[in-house]
């Protein structure tokens, strides 16, 4: 538990768990017959349901993006940008954050107990795509009585959610806000991700997914994986920064063991994450992002694609990163731009690469904070919160 | 075999075996009593040995650079560069190529048998350092009867060993040739290596290195160290270019067979590295490139460091290759510049990446070419070769 909880923390929240009966058809062809999503809100939501703002998570993300669960001494994984007065402001904003289908934090996923069998689904989980997650969310707006968000938000993998938003409903948002993501994966991308699914299923502890049954862990292939993953996330300019060459012995020892900093530094992230997220999960996002094309059913033509969209955009990238590049977002505002379509554009100067995305950095929270006061100021005037009554 | 052996082609080689057995102190502290070295040689050495040319082998590589083996329907891994009329003419020079020591092409290594034990060597064979490697390659060179290269030369792995010869013997080379390479490896660079070696050391099939004695093979962690260096020696946009998201059955499957062609491609590499390349070998080359930084013992000042070269220096890098980028290439030529030395240097836009320095690319091969022509020309003048008396 923290000695004290930040004063510009949300505080101390709590997941809630929302069961949902009606069948939810995949794009594979298959239906989901009942699903749980586990889900965490924060402020306060304002008479007609206006204020609402969607946080959809990436790769390795939950339903915990803000506050501190009890007994926890770090807050959730957006918590610099989710709370009173941050620029996601919960004195003025309802916000939602889910754990989505397929994730390993209590929704319903791989790690889960099929309904069908008592025993956890494993590989027989359906595999997700942004598409069914949209489709989701979407009845998880219904369930809390949203007909349409204040504004959707994602980075990386939860900026395709956001995009996909504007693409299957139109009416449902006023604002679209992509941060460190892509329209697409590029062959570089998806090699990066086979690598990861090659080291899980090929680790002899998957036991071809059904690693729960033997009370078994792929750790080595989930380490590999995140490991891989890591190096993609920072940029070169940021390990030197970071690591550079320095070595742990201060000499050449001339033997396996970790030697370099940064050698040391990957295993420790490797193995705690292997440790802590599911394997079967993992082969899932990876393949979600892999899949993610929405230009594809308009002939690759992404302006084709967004050609009715309504939201209004802001797209953020970040100079070093190379898993998505300010190229890829650049893909996204030339699109958007030839469909006549509101957007905002910022490239934040960052060494972190693609992880600056979900790091405090001033420029990028001040560029946040801005959009959001226009987001605010497109809610209905009518509205008012009781958060805004009281400040 | 070849249906008809090229006409610009060196034609059939036999690879030679040379014994050492004056004991080879190493970096590490150990010494190598004896070994061996398998070598190729191409063209005719001159009367007083002026003419000969050192080919340095990358990670993978091996002596077997140009012409054909018996039976062989591919050339040598730089036929492209090496043989009569290319860049590196064998009517003019004498080319000798070799296996480095801790290789698996027949140069004592880990896959060898050690004589103290008659069993392989294994992880009982010392870690190589790229000193070491000239070292041995200074006693080849003494037993050529070659008392100073025309020039020395190699790509990536084999760059640093060229720019290490500059460094340890000034006085034995004239030129020396460091394409696609570095000073020393970034934070990076040694992150995605130790990505090889936890694939490699952390499959079960590796017995901690000794894999021979049981007849296994560490075959998933070896595909995995392949595909992950496999990406890294393409650029995004190489990658863009010759896969894109092209899928092999043209439409989604949603399962984990390879969807997308770059997937099958680097499972087939990979699988295809798995059973011709050794683990121990692999390990060591990859300690070799994390070790070396001669910059290191002058105070990390690299143009201290190459103070006393001798040699005239081409430095040749590739734009889109981003494991050894063009800045680390400018990083040396500053250096020499500084340093107050004789140094070319050529940026050649090419979209493969780092296999650029592999591949036929005309601006390259006539760059090299045009340099080759001074190295020609700085043979001493009282030196015949057979090869020009006949021309």
């Amino acid at each position: 538990m923290p000695q004290k909880i930040p004063t510009d923390s949300i505080g101390y929240v709590i997941p809630q768990a929302i069961d949902f009966t009606e069948p939810l058809a995949l794009a594979c062809g298959r239906t989901l017959d009942a699903y749980r999503l586990m889900i965490e809100t924060y402020g306060t939501l304002n008479d007609d349901a206006s204020n609402a703002i969607l946080i959809c998570h990436a790769l390795s993300g939950h339903h915990h993006a803000a506050g501190f669960h009890e007994g926890d001494s770090k807050p959730g994984w957006w918590d610099s940008a989710i709370g009173p007065g941050k620029a996601i402001d919960t004195n003025k904003f309802f916000v939602v954050s889910l754990n989505n289908l397929g994730g390993c934090h209590g929704s319903s996923g791989p790690n889960q107990i099929d309904p069908a069998t008592g025993k956890p689904y494993g590989p027989d989980f359906p595999l997700m795509t942004v598409t069914d997650w949209v489709e989701s969310q979407a009845r998880l707006a219904d369930r809390l009585g949203i007909q349409q968000w204040a504004a959707v938000v994602g980075g990386s993998l939860g900026g395709m959610q956001a995009l996909q938003w504007a693409i299957s409903y139109p009416e449902r948002l006023r604002h679209c806000l992509v941060i460190a993501s892509a329209a697409k994966l590029s062959a570089q991308n998806i090699a990066f991700n086979e690598v990861a699914r090659q080291a899980i299923s090929k680790d002899p502890c998957f036991h071809k997914g059904r690693y729960y049954d033997v009370d078994d862990v792929p750790r080595t292939g989930l380490m590999l994986a995140r490991m891989v993953g890591h190096i993609t996330y920072l940029s070169d300019d940021g390990m030197r920064d970071k690591f550079g060459r320095e070595m742990k012995t201060g000499k050449l020892m001339f033997d396996f063991n970790p030697q370099f900093e940064v050698e040391s530094y990957l295993q420790y992230q490797g193995e705690r994450f292997s440790t802590s997220f599911d394997a079967n999960t993992y082969l899932l996002m990876t393949k979600a992002l892999d899949y993610f094309d929405p230009a594809a059913e308009a002939q690759h033509d992404l302006a084709k694609a967004l050609a009715h969209v309504k939201a209004k955009f802001l797209l953020v990238s970040f100079t070093t990163d190379w898993r998505f590049s300010p190229e890829r977002s650049r893909e996204i505002l030339d699109a958007l731009i030839d469909a006549g379509k509101d957007v905002s554009y910022a490239e934040v100067n960052a060494p972190q690469g693609h992880d600056a995305f979900l790091l405090p950095i001033p420029r990028y929270m001040d560029i946040l904070k801005a959009y959001m006061s226009r987001v605010e100021a497109d809610i209905p005037a009518t509205s008012s919160t009781t958060a805004e009554v009281e400040a």
